[in-house]
């Protein structure tokens, strides 16, 4: 490195994401993956999305090829703003298509966040757009929750006090606990952001994962006044090697994020958009996401399953949908002591204490099922409980 | 919009590139337009991306459309290396794949730069990253050239004045003079970048796209101590609607905008990288290579004769290569007028003004000639000529 170089101050303190340093610890043959938020490989449609590629660009191709607009590769405007109001149920102003979901955020940061500027968080809440924020030099203000949700009173009390500008919450499946937000309190979440006029970031990437239960309206269908955002992605419903995500909500606030765009990359590459439009014109989702649905729910009872057999002490969610369930360990217990030891049984997690705004909850760990096969679901879940067993003893 | 919200401060005076606008502004049929900087339809292989992207998929889908790694896609990593020490003439210590050089510059910008940090830009310059750099809140210093580029004293003086942390420069067909850095100038911005620690962005989309003349050595090449970053593109040799680039240099540097890369767009579309990867390997480039050049070449040709029947007082520059060519209009004509007069006559460029960091410069202009047929071009040119014509009686 040249020397006496100085880097930017949002780095201070950024070592990088946790998950993407576990993966290349990880990247070794025959290693279970408990770690990520990968789809299944069964799950990715590459021989469709190979027909569909060649045929959008034979049918489109200068036009793919060339510059887009930054506002979007238009038959895929047409197609996803029917798929956006079909799944919420409501009319939205104006949507951008974005480079995966993580980009949705990071222009939402560019358009709201001055350094020191506060963001509600929940504790724990998805890393890698912890780290997205940090790098704008935002507050995080972590706010409890219990299995409903966000806790309405200490939500309200950080609004007041915080004056935020910004609520981070992922209602659907949360990553990392799994746990769903109840509808009285995404009513409560999106009168309070009116109230106190606090951007929604509401991030649903797991929304149509949903193993059981009844699917709850978005937080954005209670938004009178345009303060949610609805972040929507189709990385676990088609590919996430496409990056291809979206921003929903007020016309202003996404014209900020396009501006921001501009310089960003300019527009998201017009093939992957073209490759997702043909995908919801040919009525391709549905079907496909039954299919996933069906294998997903029994990698999660399966891994739910296991975990009965644990040390008494051990708590863990039961997630209706997603890709994510958390696990508590007895107090005391490192988790990233365990995945040390897991690492060598040739199984991965993630630490659950990279999740909290501000680090401890070390006892807590996050499982992933859906990158794994039931077999495997078994080998590693059996060599977790060994480990744990052996620590408790 | 929502009551009161309130925008990051980094958005005060940002309108949006002009370039963006002016294209929405000329998106009606039968339009000549020598703003952008699009390639010619016809240099857009739309076969032959058709069929490699349906080969990348069969043959590694899986992987493709799965989470990839923030460093890259592996096969496209060897073989960028390999094309840019080959392009380079020398080896460079590390490459990243971005999602089009656009995200190069806003990473590089996002390493390095806190508000107020002065960059040191040549005059005018590429006004989409003089965007990038004003939403880093940079304070932005013009450094003045010749037909040669940057003034060697007066880059010494801004850098021992200014103290940047960034300089960025254009050495190949400059956007948007269509000027070149000669090769003691390429020596002397390596030699003051490592005498006074100022990172170098070598900004080179159009390296490939050189009509007449030697190419000359990057400035990279002589770069000892890291302090050169390199930023390529796919765009003008392959597509610009992919979104396909690349940064190559320091480790260290290029560490720092992997992270930044996790929270802007987690990594680049592992297609578009498949693709390029492929195309690499299958030697598509330079036989292409080839073929766009003969076509631009003859496109500039004639749009010189056209300007050799403008008025007198009219001054332009004759480029060795690239997309652009620039006008000096006898002073008092502004150009953003006659933008106004040429849109009725269904033609269109950019102003001059909007490509000089602190403006003015009123009687400039930018001509694309890449996306126009030759009869365009005559069609387009004699349209701008008779405006002239009249403007000056």
């Amino acid at each position: 490195m040249p020397e006496n170089i100085s880097f930017a101050r949002r780095f201070d303190g950024i070592t990088g994401s946790a998950i993407r340093e576990i993966f290349k610890l990880i990247a070794q043959p025959n290693m279970i993956s408990f770690a990520g938020g990968n789809p299944s490989p069964s799950a990715l449609p590459d021989e469709t999305v190979a027909r569909v590629a060649a045929e959008v660009l034979r049918d489109d191709g200068k036009r793919i090829l060339q510059y887009g607009a930054t506002e979007g590769y238009p038959p895929f405007l047409e197609s996803l703003r029917a798929y956006v109001t079909e799944s919420l149920g409501c009319e939205v102003p104006s949507v951008l298509p974005v480079t995966g979901s993580t980009q949705a955020m990071d222009l939402l940061c560019k358009a709201l966040i001055d350094p020191g500027d506060a963001i509600l968080v929940e504790n724990p809440s998805f890393l890698g757009n912890l780290q997205c924020m940090k790098l704008y030099q935002a507050r995080l203000v972590p706010v409890e929750s219990d299995e409903e949700g966000l806790l309405p009173d200490e939500l309200e009390a950080a609004m007041r006090q915080e004056k935020p500008k910004l609520l981070y919450v992922i209602p659907n499946f949360q990553n990392p606990t799994g746990r769903t937000t109840s509808l009285a309190r995404r009513k409560k979440i999106a009168e309070l952001a009116a109230k106190y006029g606090v951007v929604v970031a509401e991030d649903d990437p797991y929304r149509d994962l949903r193993y059981r239960g009844e699917a709850l309206p978005a937080i954005k269908t209670f938004d009178k006044d345009g303060w949610v955002v609805f972040l929507g992605s189709f990385s676990k419903i088609i590919s996430p090697g496409m990056r291809m995500g979206f921003m929903a909500g007020d016309a202003g606030i996404l014209r900020k994020c396009t501006l921001g765009k501009q310089s960003a990359d300019l527009h998201t590459a017009n093939l992957t958009q073209a490759i997702v439009d043909r995908l919801l014109r040919e009525g391709f989702l549905p079907g496909h996401i039954q299919r996933i649905r069906a294998d997903y729910a029994n990698q999660l009872d399966a891994m739910l399953k296991e975990l009965e057999s644990f040390p008494s002490g051990v708590r863990y969610t039961r997630p209706e949908g997603g890709l994510f369930l958390w696990v508590e360990l007895p107090q005391g217990i490192d988790a990233r002591q365990l995945l040390q030891n897991a690492i060598e049984r040739k199984v991965a997690f993630v630490p659950g204490t990279h999740f909290y705004a501000l680090g401890g909850h070390e006892n807590t760990l996050r499982l992933n099922f859906s990158n794994s096969t039931l077999a495997q679901i078994h080998t590693g879940m059996t060599a977790l409980r060994e480990l744990l067993e052996a620590e408790l003893h």
